[in-house]
């Protein structure tokens, strides 16, 4: 069967786990029998400059797929483009309208987080306005896992692996010294606090974890926080505090920001965030005294594609077929999500969302799996987050480092 | 054969494959009949004060062994103690000769670094002065790669490695927007450049590797910084400079001391370093109003035991294996040593060098491997570096993260 031609992107930040999503269309299309699967390079924005290439060019085996699945950060380029309101600007969707007629696009797939949801909703939109027959669907992606109406994201499990990995190793390294000390570990998350949560991953029967866990979800204080280290440094020698990049204070300020001397902000007005956890140390040792040191995860969270969860990616590519073969099947404006039948034994099921229900909106941490005083996260935590970090895919080594596709090196 | 008992201990910063080579001393000692192996709580500073335990008190099978290789730090705590001198204070000495009678210990070994190999020669210069027939043998560590008479150290491999591997990750990460940017990635290393050499390990087929490498055998130039970087810029969108954190300007000051506002030392007079990379990211752009952003690779790059060379903890295990097998020869006062037979295929021995060679010595990056302009480094390098990253050893994966062998939690 002959089928139109298909067009996919992605969009926001990258995480390890995209290009498994990627793969997910592009395999399912073409085995659908769709001609050409076109990649729009750094989504949106490069599309609107006829930037795109015929992903068969670079995809041309198994073997690429399989290196595609094990290659971190978006192989097609990201962007931080916020599409303009079709009121305002028209002849923005005219432009995209007319390149994906001119390339005989039937389908669009959009590969991201919250922002990027928001492009497929005015795409959809003005598809229907206009009484295009494209098809438009969103395949979600976020290390944040804060996207509503899905049980979890694509990307996430991942950095939650990465995050508990590299926390039960930094504890060993803080722990070793004989002298008391006090190491601030800062993890991304802006408004939701699931991936400051992952650090308690760490904890079990050959780990303490962190001792003091400050998620964005509570208001951070400053005497509350002294006070905090005042008591763990009683019970344990080496303290570790796992913060958010997102906390932030009564008045509503992000704590990083009293390190700095300039906001920035990006394309969707979001600050930039990051510094947390120096700040903090500074602070620390100012008011106390005490040997402190900031660790700062950093991109490796989203990028570290050589210790990815199993599960993860194997769910990353489920969301990019289901994607296509909802698609295929006449869906539009939609987005796949992740229903969860059960913890233990882990079980889901995936389904398809309005999009207008997911854009632009965050979902955070659960209240009721914060601890009372506001330092941990429940056993409910472990058992909603566990089943998403198990199982390894090995990369592709290739003299003694992993190996990736790419297009530009 | 019954032996005599076995004390070891680990000084200094940690590594991911520090604790193969206390199995390395561990099994070759109990294989050879030495009724205890004791391990030193957190170095010499622990033994003063009497506190080490029966290592078969934790390692009680080979999978315990297989277990304690695949942990990172020091299984048995480290310190930064230096001794005294034996002239100034004798009563130091005479306090560890009559603990380590007491013990029945005639074999003594110390997996360290530069200042731990002092502390090695300091007791092994007293024993022969009192005609105490205790050996004490010196297992090289350190991620530094800073040794002498050694071509290599247990550490460095897993090390560059990890910094290699990163590097990768980061630089796709890096290059996935479309805008310029610049990224400054900190990478270890205090006087010699090793480690941030490594970072060109990420050249390959898929990757072109940071577009400039500051190591600290070069003075830094703050004007020359900026007219490399718009040099790169003109050749590549995302410019990726990997810096060491070791750097100095011409009066001899650590780059990164411009940042702080007082500066801390260490047991041994070093100065604690770290900030080269955020104060080079605001340097950067206060003059040039290019967006950038600082990247430290910080504690994972000594302690990611998840990502280790094979060759390089196989070696560690050897390092430790044959420090025992020439202690119960006889030996005293020496340091195992890796010579290299050849590159490729590669192929090295061990040896035994003077401990008097090597203690307080540092081993820099050969003038003639670092580029004329001093921002990367030659083929000559990767040849040298590449066998030491080859191969790797899977970590025990419980509930999707890697299992440790500890004593405290």
């Amino acid at each position: 069967m002959v089928r139109g031609n298909v067009m996919v992107g992605q969009s926001g930040g990258p995480t390890s786990v995209i290009n498994s999503s990627l793969a997910g269309v592009f395999k399912t299309a073409k085995d659908a029998g769709c001609a050409h699967v076109y990649g729009m390079r750094n989504g949106i924005e490069g599309l609107l400059d006829e930037r795109y290439v015929d992903l068969s060019d670079y995809i041309k085996n198994d073997l690429d797929i399989e290196l595609l699945k094990r290659t971190p950060s978006s192989f097609l380029g990201t962007c931080r483009y916020k599409l303009p309101s079709a009121e305002k600007s028209p002849e923005v969707y005219e432009r995209i309208f007319s390149i994906l007629k001119k390339l005989g696009v039937e389908y669009f797939f959009y590969i991201g987080g919250n922002d990027s949801m928001d492009t497929i909703m005015q795409l959809s939109r003005f598809a229907s306005k206009i009484g295009s027959d494209i098809r438009f669907m969103g395949v979600p992606k976020t290390i944040d896992n804060d996207l509503d109406c899905t049980d979890h994201t694509p990307g996430y499990g991942s950095a939650a692996k990465y995050i508990g990995t590299a926390m039960k190793e930094i504890i060993r390294d803080a722990k070793t010294y004989p002298n008391d000390s006090v190491t601030i570990v800062e993890i991304m998350g802006r408004n939701a606090g699931w991936l400051a949560a992952a650090s308690s991953l760490s904890r079990a029967e050959d780990c303490d974890g962190p001792d003091i866990i400050y998620l964005p979800e509570r208001i951070f204080d400053h005497d509350r926080f002294l006070e905090h280290v005042a008591e763990r440094r009683k019970e344990c020698g080496a303290v570790i505090v796992a913060v958010s990049e997102g906390v932030k204070t009564s008045d509503g300020r992000y704590v990083c920001e009293a390190n700095k001397k300039s906001t920035v902000t990006d394309a969707f007005g979001h600050k930039l965030l990051g510094g947390t956890a120096l700040y903090l140390s500074d602070f620390l040792t100012a008011n106390t005294g005490v040997k402190s040191r900031g660790i700062v995860l950093s991109t490796l969270q989203r990028c570290a594609s050589h210790l990815v969860s199993r599960r993860d990616i194997t769910e990353a590519f489920m969301a990019g077929a289901d994607a296509t073969v909802a698609a295929l099947n006449g869906a539009t404006g939609k987005m796949v999500v992740f229903e969860r039948i059960s913890d233990a034994p882990y079980s889901m099921v995936t389904g398809i969302c309005d999009i207008e229900k997911i854009a632009n909106k965050e979902k955070c941490v659960p209240d009721a799996w914060i601890t009372a005083d506001g330092t941990g996260v429940s056993n409910e935590f472990d058992n909603y987050a566990r089943p998403l970090i198990i199982g390894e895919l090995s990369p592709f080594m290739v003299d003694g480092l992993p190996r990736h596709l790419f297009i530009d090196k």
